[in-house]
């Protein structure tokens, strides 16, 4: 690897990627900025390094086409090149793939094709594909040029920020970290470049722990786009030599994170992109007396699973409760109870009433009602209200 | 006014303010750019009109500190130039505006009163709080400073695409567009600047129609941000001079907005902030023929909104469906119809099972089956499923 080929890099990817911007993220930490990869076209890094990829190849290889496997942004990153230098693409995904991952790859063109239940089901139909066809497989993280394309990124970092003094980047396969950290610790030292993994999914952390590649049996975190249960090489080796530390953050601290980024930030980040915000949220680094940059690696997340992750925020906050009772069954009974609530300014949401269940005796029934709240104070007043009026409110606690 | 104001503030505002970045938002449409004033501090454009008004005033003035009445985006703006200039602020603001908004104003330190369930009992008040303490009363958008202020989008918007061709602004009062609409309309003239109003709330479209400025009686639209009964005097002028034309937008095509914004932009909108990139979604000025930039005025959106949003969308998109069924009472008949619904790769997210309920006879009960799907040709698949063994599910239809 050579700083010239990730300059080169820079060159090529000029037309075609946006230069993200870098966002003062003041309202969580004021030494917190913000490289915004989400903002990126397919919205996550990984087109930077798979189009520098595609752009190395002869003329022979780009006639016979590219094949890559993929659940997610290596797929789309691949794709959206495929389409800019007109070569053909075979995206292999998994049945399993969420939809809008899937209809987003098609829209750029390529072949999709769906196969096996797992990622490893579908890499294993790539790689016998690619032997079948002579296509070029494209490496989503293991390879020179796919790193010295995410290595772009610690350029744009330093030409808008040279005094940096962490950088903050999410780890799967160790592509990203290991394009940028090269650059950094090449053109400036004295910035700390620090990997930031999923508690679940810390294999290369655990790699360079024991000094040797190691293999997890499952990986199972919310930050699937780097659930990677064996590093790379490549990868590994680069790491050991210029990335300074890797720090792991929770599944909570992630979800934390992703809720913290749209209602303070604006910005929808999926959960390998949230990563390295959540350990500098966290302060799994000195923050108070650095100036960190959290490099943002994309923002594919699953709608469903951004919608339950405000929801789950908003129960964790006091913003909405679920309370559950059991009331005597008696007519105006329960538009007693709704009236209490509401008295305390607390919006009803819904409310299931339900005369048969287990641990219900004969004169009563069980009572569910979700309402939103202002804050933990609020819906402490109302379960105190119903108290008050004799009534025995149970909080659901969700985990 | 004239051009050197809004380049004086330009200047005032340098340290103060982010040059927003212009996004390209080619997954929506290829003609269409996004000015993201979302990712502006304190989540929204209104801080620039408010701290350049600011900084107009004198020591006098000043030492008697300020008044501002809002329910939303002008109290952050206004409260957060008061903490960097050192300047004593009262914010009045109505009992019912959000818990957040009224934290984050809070968190700025100024001093917050909440007065009156409506934005008008809050500035009423306001106006008799100014009277008594003499303080200076800042107003949301009928103030050449404030004016002069919003107006140095317009000159980024030049700086960073020259030949744009139509610019769309979200207009409530009309602050933002009169700042904008002077600005570019002063420097390049062959760009059209069109406004957006919510069609619930469109007083400065009917004021200008009917060639005087007129009140609304009611504005109900998710667009709180730009809810205002009658525009500015100033505004108004300058509207009638240099405004193209307006046009309007559904609280539906708001939503779908708000939610292509998630999914395909990675940004979070306020309902008032994706009006503008509602009308160039759903063709209300040609965009096929013109480069076209959105002005996302800010991102401030309640995030039980913003989750509801993402709710009705999947439901609208059919990756989300509540199905209702009469289903015969009889012992291991609910795990049958949950067993055929599994079978077809769909998730049961909940299950409601009700024996006693209007319309059920007595060997029948009521079950509300909530699933997340792939697409409307999943839906569709499960209720062919369903209704082939024999029973009759209806899907509930979302508004």
């Amino acid at each position: 690897m050579k700083i010239s080929k990730v300059e080169e890099a820079k060159r090529v990817l000029a037309p075609i990627i946006s230069k993200t911007p870098l966002v003062h993220a003041d309202k969580i930490h004021d030494n917190l900025w913000i490289k915004a990869e989400n903002l990126q076209g397919t919205g996550a890094f990984k087109l930077r390094g798979a189009y520098y990829k595609l752009s190395n190849l002869t003329e022979e290889e780009k006639s016979k086409g590219v094949i890559a496997a993929s659940a997610g942004n290596h797929a789309q990153g691949v794709a959206y090149s495929c389409m800019k230098m007109g070569v053909k693409g075979t995206i292999v995904m998994p049945k399993t793939a969420p939809l809008s991952k899937i209809e987003a790859t098609r829209s750029y063109g390529v072949n999709v094709e769906l196969q096996g239940d797992t990622f490893n089901d579908a890499y294993e139909y790539a790689k016998k594909l690619q032997e079948k066809t002579g296509a070029v497989f494209i490496e989503p993280f293991n390879d020179e040029d796919v790193i010295a394309g995410q290595g772009t990124i610690g350029l744009e970092i330093l030409e808008k920020m040279p005094d940096v003094d962490i950088v903050l980047v999410p780890v799967g396969g160790g592509g990203l970290i290991s394009g940028i950290a090269y650059a950094i610790k090449t053109l400036y030292p004295n910035c700390k470049v620090i990997g930031v993994e999923a508690e679940n999914a810390s294999s290369m952390k655990q790699s360079l722990e024991q000094d040797k590649i190691i293999s997890l049996d499952t990986v199972n975190t919310i930050a699937d786009g780097i659930a990677v249960k064996t590093p790379g090489t490549i990868t590994y080796d680069i790491c050991k030599k210029y990335v300074d530390e890797i720090v792991t953050v929770s599944e909570e601290e992630i979800a934390a994170a992703i809720l913290a980024l749209v209602e303070k930030m604006k910005m929808v980040a999926e959960g390998a992109g949230a990563v390295s915000v959540a350990a500098a949220m966290f302060h799994k680094v000195d923050i108070e007396h650095n100036k960190c940059i959290s490099v943002l690696s994309g923002g594919n997340i699953d709608v469903n699973l951004l919608s339950k992750i405000i929801d789950l925020g908003l129960m964790k906050t006091g913003r909405k409760a679920v309370i559950n009772m059991n009331v005597v069954d008696k007519p105006g009974n329960l538009s007693k109870v709704l009236g209490i609530i509401s008295d305390t300014g607390a919006n009803i949401i819904s409310v299931n009433h339900n005369r048969i269940q287990y641990g219900v005796t004969f004169t009563q029934c069980k009572v569910e009602i979700i309402i939103e709240t202002n804050n933990k104070k609020h819906v402490k007043q109302v379960l105190n209200e119903l108290t008050k009026k004799g009534y025995t409110p149970q909080m659901a606690e969700y985990v």
